[in-house]
């Protein structure tokens, strides 16, 4: 499985492709239907480029990067191939028996073109459609990370939700705190040493065991001054609604 | 300000009392309504202690770092004296008038007795009610720390908040995660390069302009699956009301 092609040139396809031409496979083509993406991309690893679908090369392996709303449309205007996608919420069953070989390669991680990453500590979780697909996919992603799990589709979907929670929802609560310290003229970095504390401690603990603040001290006078501070309609019924789910949880 | 007694025995007066000393401060003794407590820190910074209020040494500087709901009752507890408390969310006022030096030491981290911190790298937020006192306040907090700024009660308390979202919040985030993929046996610790690279991405970027996943890109269909996958009613409204407030501030 030498020769790939990158169906998408978004985060994922950029971080991947490099990493696989660093590993010495072949990217022989991206695709994307903006030809400009398509474009970027292909000249960051020196290969060919089109945005159109029918215009796909010869490949061992097409691996589709693409908004999830979007692979089920892309599956159905291409050829019985080898074929991968790399979303950590669609199923097998988005192939609909339409490609002999099939698969999906998620790498778990929050990509963005413009950041690097260290992609030999990201796991991959895989699946294939036969145990022979499923090995020749793991040994790729053996080639680019050192930490590759075999995982099912109901699997993947709940880990998908988990780091929604973990990744996008955490990054959000670091969202409205610059918003709220942006108000009164602090600067966010003031953060981040606590920031990085409270990750530092999950290396060695379960995150529950080490849930810190007023709500956890169920100090509720507190938790209403709080409340009653906060402008935003918003952000008020975040702050009560997260105070009220971990007071239960430590219950 | 040599001389230095600790009211309470928690997360922050262990590590405040073990940075104080390692800085050539005396700590004289150590209060805690609990004796084994008191008795447990104490014998970390080799001091006495005590239970019992009307016990209290002479000394330069009183630290109170208790529960906020109970520093208004020990302060009425004691004489004038030059005192400071350590919390974000309660301002000067709480000291009545009844101190003729009285200020706020605020180490901008989350501890816990049993984590390592590198104390230096904490912010400490001091407010003072005169200019003599806050100076040698920043003074003290200077020495045990490189990153002092002066705040005053009303910007404190917002940053206050801040870090709750931000650092308690976003734990709460890493531990809904971990039960969710407790109930499909996988391993919380899938997430950590996941979780790291988010943090990572703070450094030098905004964290709304790194915002990722289904929410950030408006994905109705996988948020509604998302939100039927979710069993648990309580978790299923954060996933909704997160991802509506996420979606909102990226119009």
């Amino acid at each position: 499985m030498k020769n790939i092609i990158l169906v998408g040139a978004g985060n994922v396809s950029t971080h991947l492709g490099i990493a696989l031409k660093n590993c010495n496979y072949k990217i022989v083509q991206v695709y994307s239907r903006s030809n400009e993406n398509a474009k970027k991309l292909a000249q960051k690893i020196n290969t060919d480029f089109t945005n159109d679908l029918t215009q796909l090369k010869e490949a061992n392996l097409i691996i589709v990067s693409v908004n999830d709303d979007a692979i089920s449309d892309i599956l159905s205007q291409l050829k019985n191939t080898a074929i991968v996608h790399t979303s950590g919420s669609i199923g097998l069953d988005v192939f609909n028996n339409n490609f002999s070989d099939c698969g999906v390669f998620y790498p778990i991680q929050t990509f963005n073109k413009e950041v690097d990453v260290n992609i030999s500590e990201v796991p991959f979780c895989i699946e294939g459609n036969s145990l022979h697909f499923q090995n020749q996919l793991t040994q790729i992603a053996k080639r680019i990370s050192n930490n590759v799990v075999i995982m099912d589709s109901e699997q993947r979907k709940q880990l998908h939700i988990a780091a929604i929670f973990a990744c996008n929802f955490s990054n959000h609560m670091y969202s409205i705190a610059d918003d709220l310290l942006a108000e009164k003229n602090i600067d966010f970095e003031l953060l981040l040493p606590l920031i990085k504390q409270t990750i530092t401690k999950l290396e060695k603990n379960k995150p529950k065991t080490v849930q810190t603040g007023p709500a956890k001290r169920k100090n509720k006078k507190i938790i209403q001054e709080h409340i009653d501070l906060i402008q935003e309609k918003e952000i008020k019924e975040l702050y009560k609604k997260i105070s009220a789910n971990i007071i239960k949880t430590h219950e």
